[in-house]
């Protein structure tokens, strides 16, 4: 059996990475990360997703982001309310955390060294996205050859490394018509950046505000399917 | 000034790099990892090393490779004592770690980012060195293209990384020479990665068996300089 890294996040499209990965046979190795990020609630539902789907086995690393600074997601600033609107504007949001996807792909290569996993997943999307350079085909491919010229196993010969998205060519209505097809359960995934505590219902709620609440949004109303977390 | 990530794990080859950097006349922030590294002794010298070379700022993150696997410096395999006999079948020894460079170099482009620093130094060599294959001017070449596609300031237009390696085609000997020239103190770096307690000492000593020793000692003497941390 074929062994792929998945990057699981807990998010939408990472758990829909995590079904398509299993729906083509590969035996899956789920990578999560706690880098001091706000939205920590992502990681239970990355562990539950995990269990859900069977994977082989689930890693949690840990690091602390915080300390590098240069994000709303990690620092002490505050996440913008407005929506999508900064892509009017092509500017990359301030939620973006500097090199983030580069580091958590080495993580997932050393992984996959390690282990002989030649595949290696992540949900990166260009199309319902926000602007962030690291989830671009062509930032993609650049990963892809350096991770080929960095590893014992590939220079040797023994396995070539293959970044696969899946998701970079969807909207976020198919990549939830994709996930529903694929039996991911929404109401087990999260998105929201800020989540907000609610005292009366004594747990975290989306915030509905931020750029990821409101792309999640548009992709259930286009795909005419109701959010269940929600 | 300008800025420049410097990564420092205490050893010659990247205090000699630390030295060089200072010399350009660069703003140094220098970056550390506790990895869980056998020859963790190293990160004493980083920090001490940090402040005789004035950096402005030093950071050592930490994560755990031992989870992940795959190399004698990390897991409880026994670090080769052969030398440097490993490469004489061009073999890539086993104290190699998975994608460690591609680890380190990408949490080093996220503080770069973070601060505005477009070069980042790393005290690669491909001279005398284990084999390993991100020391290859090739990796570099191809981990700088993707840094500059990773990232928010370079996609952006407000800054071009840099990857620098100012020891990349130099023999140990010359590295030594270059560090004696700019009052770099080599009793204060460390190199073998597999230190041994002398209980009549008091302190860990080097191995002088291990590939990294047997490569240090070969370019003190190539140098015609006595190693002063023996």
């Amino acid at each position: 059996m074929k062994k792929a890294v998945v990057l699981l996040s807990g998010g939408l499209d990472s758990t829909t990475t995590l079904a398509i990965a299993k729906s083509e046979g590969f035996e899956v190795y789920a990578l999560s990360f706690n880098y001091g990020q706000r939205h920590k609630i992502e990681l239970e539902l990355a562990e539950k997703n995990a269990e859900i789907f069977e994977v082989k086995k689930q890693l949690t690393v840990e690091f602390n982001m915080r300390d590098i600074g240069g994000s709303a997601l990690t620092d002490d600033i505050e996440v913008p309310k407005n929506g999508t609107d900064n892509n009017k504007d092509n500017e990359i949001p301030i939620t973006y955390v500097p090199a983030r996807n580069t580091i958590f792909l080495s993580f997932a290569l050393s992984w996959a060294e390690s282990i002989g996993a030649g595949d290696i997943y992540i949900g990166a999307n260009a199309v319902d996205y926000s602007g962030y350079p690291d989830c671009r085909p062509e930032y993609i491919k650049a990963f892809e050859d350096m991770a080929n010229l960095a590893t014992k196993i590939s220079v040797e010969g023994n396995l070539k490394f293959h970044i696969c998205t899946p998701l970079i060519r969807l909207s976020k209505a198919e990549i939830i018509n994709k996930g529903i097809e694929l039996n991911v359960d929404y109401s087990q995934t999260w998105s929201c950046y800020d989540p907000v505590f609610m005292k009366e219902l004594g747990k975290h709620v989306p915030c509905l505000k931020c750029d990821s609440c409101i792309l999640r949004a548009k992709g259930f109303e286009d795909a005419g399917v109701i959010d269940p977390l929600l």
